[in-house]
């Protein structure tokens, strides 16, 4: 936890907390916090500051929240996910939201097995724990927002046109010709769709194209989605950061 | 297991070897492998073919490789790493292996517990079973080269000078200014330390630059280990390929 995240609705007017869940278990047995010791904190989708122990029990802390800036209205950065093995989901989620994914989509595909979506795993509060586990991870105080689509085409067909930004829209597919590196990205929003470890199907990919994704690669070697994941996001932000490099190289 | 890893003292001299390990497992019991079928297949360090199955028991499977292309030499990628928990370790070292580095160093520093040095996960067969996962998953045949250093001045001083090539070194650090994405490489080999969850202290990230390591970061969010290092090595993977656009730039 390298930022204590707060609500809202949890801090007083005077701007106190009063702790008891997992955070005060954090702050009390691992970060052993003191009285007069200020943490890095945040408010949900609101503000970064600085939180300030006012008093501690065996079972809670009392904080005092000092907002120091608002955060900005981040670009949309859209993860759709074909929904993995339980135990590599929840590590998804976490490195997901601490790469600072705004909405991740889990959805079925052919290659996902139908017993994943029974799994406990996929339950909204454990979903949400991963989350937040990788906001706090990254010092980050969005939320992304989190959904599950059980069937493909319902998916792709009536949700997606609408719920990801019409622009730089990719999905990653292993026998793609186009490389990333001859793509160009104008600024941090973009949405990534990855496949199962067996990949898409020709058909899944087809839908992904006619909604206007850009079919790449993350070169010859098949990864794991979780690698994938980290190694994908790695190289849009790497191409919407040499950018202007890019452009000078036009333009001259 | 994307490729049916073989090695060169176990292949008979017509081709044929009896596979009773756990690739013979995993061709009966995942795969369903079938007399006949034709698998993708390498020899370690050395060449890329297919196997053919060629007889099947309940505990034994006799394939016949077939050498398609031999593997070229290929520019040494090493990944130094300050050893993390055990459960972390193991899948750093599948991830490691699968985004191609030839060399892995894990070495102890001053925020690794000393605790997870004595971890069984340290022992050479636990890492090579990890190691060789993450080159089956990739389909890649060089075996990376993994040693354990635990003291960080003897590593630093008296091997890495020599352990790894002299050009394009990074270390990264949270805090380092310079952006990977104003870096330049031409060519994929490269060298990059990563250190534990809690980050280098100054004095080691001086010892490194001393070195002529680049201290860089991978963002302003803390990412966790095994995110950060999919996520560093694939924006080093992709200076290298847009280098020649970006020269584009210069020249023009």
């Amino acid at each position: 936890m390298n930022l204590l995240l707060l609500w809202p609705d949890e801090i007083a007017a005077d701007g106190s907390i009063r702790l008891r869940d997992y955070r005060a278990q954090h702050l009390l047995n691992v970060l052993r916090a003191e009285v007069g010791q200020t943490l890095v904190a945040g408010c949900a989708n609101t503000s970064i500051g600085t939180a300030t122990v006012l008093e501690r029990s065996d079972t809670s802390v009392l904080v005092q929240y000092d907002a120091r800036h608002q955060v900005e209205e981040t670009q949309p950065r859209c993860l759709l996910l074909a929904i993995p093995r339980p135990k590599v989901l929840s590590r998804c989620l976490e490195h997901a939201a601490a790469l600072g994914y705004t909405k991740i989509g889990l959805f079925r595909c052919y290659r996902v097995e139908k017993a994943h979506l029974g799994s406990h795993k996929l339950a909204e509060e454990d979903m949400r724990r991963h989350v937040l586990h990788g906001i706090e991870q990254a010092r980050r105080v969005t939320v992304p927002e989190v959904r599950v689509f059980g069937r493909f085409n319902p998916f792709v067909q009536d949700v997606l046109p609408t719920w990801v930004p019409d622009a730089h829209r990719f999905v990653a597919h292993p026998t793609a010709t186009k490389a990333l590196s001859e793509q160009s990205l104008n600024g941090a929003g973009f949405s990534l769709a990855v496949g199962p470890e067996g990949g898409f199907i020709p058909y899944e990919v087809q839908q992904f194209e006619a909604l206007g994704f850009t079919a790449i690669s993350a070169g010859e070697a098949p990864l794991r989605v979780e690698s994938a994941l980290s190694y994908l996001t790695a190289q849009l932000d790497l191409l919407a950061a040499v950018h202007p490099r890019l452009n000078r190289a036009k333009t001259h």
